[in-house]
């Protein structure tokens, strides 16, 4: 049997047909319900997506409810410490099971009638169904889930990209040192942008407007260190960032630490990019004085100097590394116009707050650059919305990240819709 | 002429198609703005529908405006003390005649250029409309209203079903007794819910969730008393209920008060189903300590214990008449996702407040119950609406009249669009 | 190649086809979104509108920036104290250029990436773009725009209507004398009407509506002055406004003020109308009590009792130029449903407040009629979604002007979708 065509599917055919390489993509494309749903089907359907880090779920029958779009996803560290994903639906009248965005519980109960299940997601309990009813049919649904250096990922397709495993491979030395996993939260904040997903991506994939926006992130940040090209009219400041990295390198890799970009952003299924990049003045952390935030550094660090690993991934997630400090980002669509960016600041377990660190001083950057970010974002979907928008050219020398994270989602989308 | 197969038709058709007996209903039906088309065309446009008591509009003049999903109804006391109804909208140039919900007039006025209808609908004063203009083809359109034991229910089709009868003359030595035309409105409470109605109604029809969930209702109602089928599991508290239930009937038979049960929920276009349930503890009315709530007893009534004669229809509303007061319930579409829940409390009017009722005794338990209902419905209609719900089974020994309500629901939209 | 009929040009044909002389618009023409869309396609896409007087922007450098449906337009006044009108869009990736909807510039900076314009809408700078990039053709887009008598006009379309210069050519003598150019802003109040566009209009073209509605605006202004026809009803008192007003243009001619009435609302393009008109009792302005708001009058004039010089223009404005000052309003829909009535007044610019006027008594009489018709216009748009609502007769003495509203919206609507 043949299925016809989906609108859906013909809409974005047309839009991926006549995208334009080196341009800003079409406007539906950040405006359209109907993309936002070949969005959610295709990419946030079929794609490793970053939702949480381990921290969040530290003990059993810990969970998270992760909410975005129409999902509800139940992140739970279950009774052997594994960490499981379910939807947050009961399989009697569809009730969601917990209301709560974060909670503690030994088993899961319905609120509607008390069916229970067990952290396994096996209803164990269910009254008045009688002696034809068979609770083994009745678990919950699962998803898909896996970890890498303390970074919860799921995938709600039935058959997951296998090659979420070289990623684990590849990163694993890079993000292990920093053990994450035995961090605790120690802030989270949750803000709602009134703009498409891939604008708050793009906007992250690119420093092109750091100097004219971000007082507060500059102050640690090298403006070059991140996607800029050599050019002859920044070729002096270029050589200047290339130099001060290649000696922190050197330094870095003595410490067993590794350093070496990794670019693999629009080249295969799980998309990603990795590279541990200096700081400027202390070079210690993303803090308004660039020393540490916490005075307990992670692991078994001695060092606060070890710049930043970065860690982006496609597509929706980035993370900062820091000695003292992990600072982790996830963005999940709403609706094509409102987005959830999802901000959390790990620090070791081990550290008082109050004593070895205060969550105004650990978050006072990023703060302040998410509350820049967004009005920057919020501007582009107004601007965009206008019908007077039509795509303009990246800068080949500040914006190859950006076209790199456009290719990704045109090439992905392609593949799911030709 | 044919004419052709709305998109609505369709879908409506292929969801009854695939619709699983024993099961709850498919996502769409909650979900859809085209299924709730479907059922504001043929489910609330083509069968009676319960709007308001008689007391809300005692007096010649007195009106309220019935709103729900686009429409807004007048309800009126003609000055012959007959129930009219109206759509509340000017044959000029459209505008809303009663901006309030409720209120006394003489004649009807529009507020844009002051044309003037009489209570029977009738335009009877239109400035500036010259020789040519015929005001008798310009009255208010009128909708069919009926009556029953003071209950008011309206049809908005040209032809209304006609055993509309049939349950009049059934359920009037029911509801005759209590004599609601003689009472008062002592409180109305509007609550809106999340949900789509049909959720509402569903948690409406079963008590396997009361238990569970209604601390306040479940002080003086038997949970075995709404619904329950016997079952192993639950034999001798089923069967106490049953003796203590005879007992009762045989005491209200002595008193000339029927109290079979009715049910014609799924046979009929008028579905409806009624009993006289005995109540728990004290026996006498759906308050916190199972006394009355009113001093002043309905009717000529001197015996207080009553229990609650209990009348659900289809497809909008349940009551229970008692002793001392009536409750009344009315569930109205404002959109696929949001619904009207209508409450109100009747005692009789010679009733004094303060000295023989006080209205948060009167309202205590339903407006605690409401509140329980309402974070229900609004879960599941949040778990539904997640793509992970399937429909799951219907309990066959609690749930059996929530699928009568599905059974009705179904072969009525069925009949409307095959 | 031709492109297929789309849905919009179907429904708008379909209801276009249906519409019958005499009667109101049929619902859909209020409610639909599709509709909506052919109005912004074809009404305010392809005609002259009305958006702002040149007092808002007296200087270099000012700015409003004009937003509506989706549009954001930026009127400017350039360093040659031209008019310029852009699409408030940056031509790199979108974002919209001023955030605010007044201020003053030296050139146009992007907050995004910084990119600028200089007033002539010419990219004058734009980092990072290497040498194969080309500023003259980021350039922003341009945007028609006219001034006639101190009012500034847009066309959106490739192509404006050419009869724009028709009317400059007969209104600049009656607009001329009253010099808005000289005046400043005293004040200027948005509101948010719950309505369709199309109701604030009609609501503009009817006085029938005016003495149930309008106690503060019928001190000064005579009910029959505007849009009534002659009729047995109302034959005495049209007389006598005849006579009042007879008396007061002979009066007007000898001072050069031209006062005739011109109507060329639904025979034209660029649709309009003007008549200077008495007021009643002191007959100076449209206050309180009659008299001038400012005792600075206008341009050169001695006399304050120059009556209301009224300028009403298809398809969103209307103005009235008295002595002492202009009042100017502009409509510009927001959605289907909502709609932004701006009204602007301007007093001469050497007027002190607290000296020559206050604003309260500047605005006392059209806030409080604003409010009111914002009632009417929201009542009629729920009495027309109700599904009850049909067209319904105009008056053939009171509603003249309103289906000539009417006919031209029709017409200019058929024109472009035939």
């Amino acid at each position: 049997m043949t299925t016809p065509i989906s609108a859906q599917t013909l809409l974005t055919r047309e839009l991926l047909a006549r995208r334009r390489p080196g341009y800003s993509l079409e406007a539906p494309f950040y405006l359209s319900e109907t993309v936002l749903q070949a969005d959610m089907e295709h990419i946030f359907g079929k794609h490793w997506i970053f939702v949480a880090v381990e921290p969040q779920i530290p003990e059993p029958g810990d969970y998270i409810a992760v909410e975005f779009s129409n999902k509800s996803i139940l992140i739970v560290r279950d009774d052997d410490m594994g960490v499981r994903a379910f939807h947050n639906v009961c399989r009697h009248r569809g009730s969601r099971l917990c209301e709560s965005h974060q909670g503690q519980l030994g088993n899961i109960v319905c609120p509607y009638h008390q069916w229970t299940y067990d952290l396994s997601g096996k209803l164990i309990h269910a009254k008045h169904m009688g002696a034809d009813f068979d609770p083994s049919e009745m678990s919950l649904k699962s998803v898909h889930v896996r970890t890498l250096g303390g970074l919860i990922f799921i995938c709600l397709a039935q058959d997951p990209p296998q090659d979420f495993e070289q990623m684990v491979a590849e990163m694993t030395p890079y993000l292990a040192p920093h053990r994450l996993q035995d961090c605790k939260v120690a802030a989270q904040v949750d803000i709602i942008e009134d703009c498409n997903w891939k604008l708050t991506m793009e906007n992250n994939r690119e420093c092109y407007h750091c100097v004219g926006n971000h007082p507060e992130l500059t102050v640690s940040l090298y403006e070059f260190g991140f996607g800029y090209q050599p050019s002859a009219e920044n070729a002096a400041e270029q050589q200047r960032f290339v130099d001060i990295t290649n000696a922190a390198r050197e330094r870095w890799e003595s410490m067993g630490l590794p350093s070496a970009e990794i670019e693999r952003l629009d080249d295969r299924i799980t998309g990603y990019r990795t590279q541990r990049l200096p700081l400027d003045r202390a070079g210690q952390s993303q803090t308004l004085n660039t020393e540490v935030a916490s005075k307990k550094l992670l692991a078994d660090f001695t060092d606060p100097a070890l710049g930043g690993l970065s860690f982006w991934t496609q597509p929706n997630s980035w993370h900062h590394f820091m000695s003292d400090h992990v600072v982790s980002f996830s963005v999940l669509p709403i609706s094509a116009g409102k987005t959830l960016v999802r901000t959390v600041w790990c620090v070791h377990k081990d550290a008082v707050e109050g004593v070895d660190y205060t969550v105004e001083n650990l978050t006072a950057v990023w703060n302040a650059t998410n509350a820049q970010d967004r009005r920057l974002v919020e501007e582009s979907q107004i601007g965009i919305a206008t019908g007077a928008y039509e795509p303009g050219p990246y800068s080949p020398y500040t914006e190859g990240l950006v076209e790199k994270f456009c290719n990704w989602y045109v090439n992905r989308l392609g593949e799911h819709t030709r």
